[in-house]
């Protein structure tokens, strides 16, 4: 075994000598536990395969935050023996599924032991009748969809693609869908974890509706591993959405555009989602050329509608008059396929497009999730444009307007890392002012942590703390 | 002061002795300090309003169930100060708001302070752009609604009436709107909590969207008032349901009726609310005679639609068409607001009709609570009513269908209590094998603790009574 030492700035850290161990001695004695239990072939030690799991381009963690080693469970008991050998050990743990975390939920700060769950990937019952499916944590959210067209069956959460049901829970993530079917945790039903000690706890079962003690499964999701890992879950599902219609609205300005979004969100048409991007984020699409239509570089809103034929077609003209209400230049709507695939996948390709709008490889791509009451979405999307235009940088607001959540995301070199960061702390802190929060869905990771505090209070994450019982805690602490 | 002295067997239960010190001395003790307080208008030491606050109609604990002493706060400052008082002397606390818990959650089973929130009756601000409300615990839902009509807001959940917001909270409630608009925990952003020591903690801020942390708010949300009292809450609001229809659909039997809902969940028909009433409960509606119209006592579904005029119509449509090739004997759908407020008033009307048919003041109201899979209901109420028939008891089964949520309600003299909890026990087992849950709504109280642990598992409780850090503990200890 070639094991790898940590630098001793991680283990030292916040008295983390007495809490952890990663030491050489102890990392090569569970290695050869591991290698026991799953096979040498899952337990991994090469640096750079260790490192996969912890930087990636979405998730660009400091070069030390890297697993001491890596280890691919193919069971639920498996997971729990693992868990069980680094609790005796004081080793910390990192679950790893699809590795698109944005704000480092990925990033080992303290080392330890990686479970890479991709060994886990399978679609284990679909229930059609009880409209709920069984799944292991790498199922990817774009595969079940695809897997459960046949029963008419639809799972609504759609993060970054590529994202995987382990991740899509521990995070809270949600997507474009969220404006009408919420975040990833109303659609979590129950779920298998494993806690820090080996215990297994299923967190509840199958029916739609409990009110029977703690809601374990709530406390769970968007914990960020922190609680346990997730090695199976429940997943409850809807019909496919029928009748799809998309329509696109190009605005003379943002306050336009958030206008006539704000007025659709409060008259409470059930749209299906509700999207913005400003016109740099535009640019950048027509700049990558990875939408195939040529786009007028305004503010924009997406919509998508769905539902029987006459609904449809009545929210289509009620989204066209209040887009028209609000100096609207252009409304086009459209209930073809080809149509909905180019203009929603514009839509969709919009991270990528801004990704590619690095100059050079070591430049920067840093965002924010920022959240606030739609009564001041308007305000803090404006306040933002000023704050990057006065910073001299270029950067992009885009996202899910329909639940007040939009991402600010800055393209810059490493030599201007300050003032972006500079931009994204204002945004922060903007936001908690709006009380709103710092992250819609994208999750505290290694990134936020302080802002948690700004934003809920150091009596809010004392209770989060008491409430981790004697877990992980790779971040809480 | 008249201070009441606790009964033995309730402060030596389970070693209660250490925990919990409710003798005379101390009770008197913290008297005054709550007097100094609050006033001594609202400490209250005389027995029968002690009682009051801890045996109801609906929620008929142990006449020694009763808390030593009351307090009405008026402020989350004096809550905290209560809080801070017994946490020093080691007294239980329950909280007090509408009183209508069916599980027994305001018996206070080792005697204490019972809170009372009924001081704190405000609608503290209405956001209407926001779509959300800041209330205090004492708001009743039907006088929010009333005060919401202004704004054209509406807030979902419809438990029993005379519910209250601090109590909706502390249980998870539901009713009937919860099919299209799920419970509680869906409409609570934020709450003000204060924990047992007296810290006070805001879950968060008012985004409608958050992954900034555990949440807090779904963990309090149902947790029964043990992880701390809620003295201040946001709740997310929607627009009032526009082209309300409603519609009855008689059957000839059980298993039509419930075949006919499970089809319609099954297609995903975006139906507003979906009750079944078995021919018991139609009688005893008949009987008590708290429905202007007389029913035909035959298996029936309570059926409400809303949406754009086009989409109702279509909606009611498939719903006809649905019950008649479930053998339907009569469908009939109405948009007059007086056939609303009758037909779906008599719905609503359906527990009280079952209270009306005890025959004796000391008569029994027995009911539980289950929710199953949507695939194993039919099964589930057939085989309930079987069991009710065999016992030689009269029983009925009725509820919220749409969500597999239903109640079994049994009236029965005191000389059948252990044949109506006999088969209240096989329904709590027979849901569990179904993967369902003992509560859908309703919640565990004192009544169903036992009941918990065999749902959930111990490994599943444990987790909870980590979850609850060293919080008040009236239950699950």
């Amino acid at each position: 075994m070639n094991v790898n030492k940590q630098p001793t700035s991680l283990s030292s850290r916040n008295g983390d000598h007495d809490l952890y161990d990663t030491s050489e001695e102890t990392i090569e004695k569970v290695a050869l536990e591991f290698i026991q239990l799953v096979g040498s072939q899952y337990v991994i030690s090469k640096l750079d395969e260790r490192r996969l799991r912890s930087i990636t381009k979405w998730s660009p963690a400091s070069p030390s935050h890297i697993p001491n080693l890596v280890v691919l469970p193919q069971s639920t008991a498996e997971v729990s023996e693992i868990l069980r050998v680094c609790s005796r050990n004081r080793i910390p743990v990192l679950g790893y599924c699809g590795g698109t975390s944005m704000p480092g939920a990925i990033a080992a700060t303290r080392g330890g032991v990686c479970v890479d769950f991709n060994r886990m990937d399978k679609i284990v019952e679909v229930h059609k009748e009880d409209m709920d499916v069984v799944v292991q944590p790498a199922v990817n959210w774009q595969d079940l969809n695809s897997h459960l067209e046949e029963y008419d069956l639809f799972f609504p959460p759609d993060p970054g693609p590529g994202a995987k049901i382990g991740g899509m829970i521990a995070m809270n993530c949600s997507g474009t869908n969220a404006y009408r079917y919420g975040p990833m945790r109303q659609w979590v039903i129950s779920m298998t974890v494993v806690l820090a000690d080996g215990t297994i706890v299923k967190t509840r079962h199958r029916p739609r509706k409990s009110s029977a003690g703690y809601d374990l499964t709530n406390l769970v999701v968007g914990s960020e591993g922190t609680l346990g890992l997730v090695t199976e879950a429940v997943l409850k599902l809807t019909s496919v959405p029928k009748n799809l219609h998309v329509a696109v609205a190009s605005f003379p300005s943002t306050h336009a555009a958030i206008k006539a979004a704000t007025t659709l969100v409060q008259s409470g048409l059930p749209i299906y989602a509700l999207e913005f991007l400003d016109k740099h984020s535009m640019w950048a699409i027509n700049k990558s050329g990875l939408s195939k239509k040529l786009w007028k570089e305004n503010p924009t809103l997406f919509l998508l509608f769905s539902g029987l034929q006459a609904a449809v077609q009545a929210q289509v003209e009620t989204a066209r008059r209040t887009a028209e209400e609000n100096h609207c230049k252009e409304f086009v709507a459209s209930a073809r396929r080809e149509d909905i695939d180019l203009w929603w996948g514009t839509r969709k390709s919009v991270a990528q497009s801004l990704m590619e709008m690095k100059n050079h490889p070591t430049d920067l791509f840093l965002n924010a999730d920022t959240a606030v009451p739609i009564s001041r979405l308007a305000d803090m999307i404006e306040e933002t444009h000023q704050v990057i235009a006065k910073a001299g940088l270029a950067g992009s607001t885009l996202g899910h307007v329909g639940d007040g959540n939009f991402h600010t995301v800055i393209v810059c070199p490493e030599s201007q890392r300050d003032k972006g960061e500079d931009v994204l702390t204002w945004a922060h802190h903007r936001a908690i002012e709006f009380e709103g929060t710092v992250t819609g869905e994208h999750g505290i990771g290694f990134k936020l942590r302080d802002r948690l505090v700004d934003e809920v209070g150091p009596e809010a994450v004392a209770m989060m703390k008491k409430a981790s019982g004697h877990a992980l805690l790779e971040r809480f602490r």
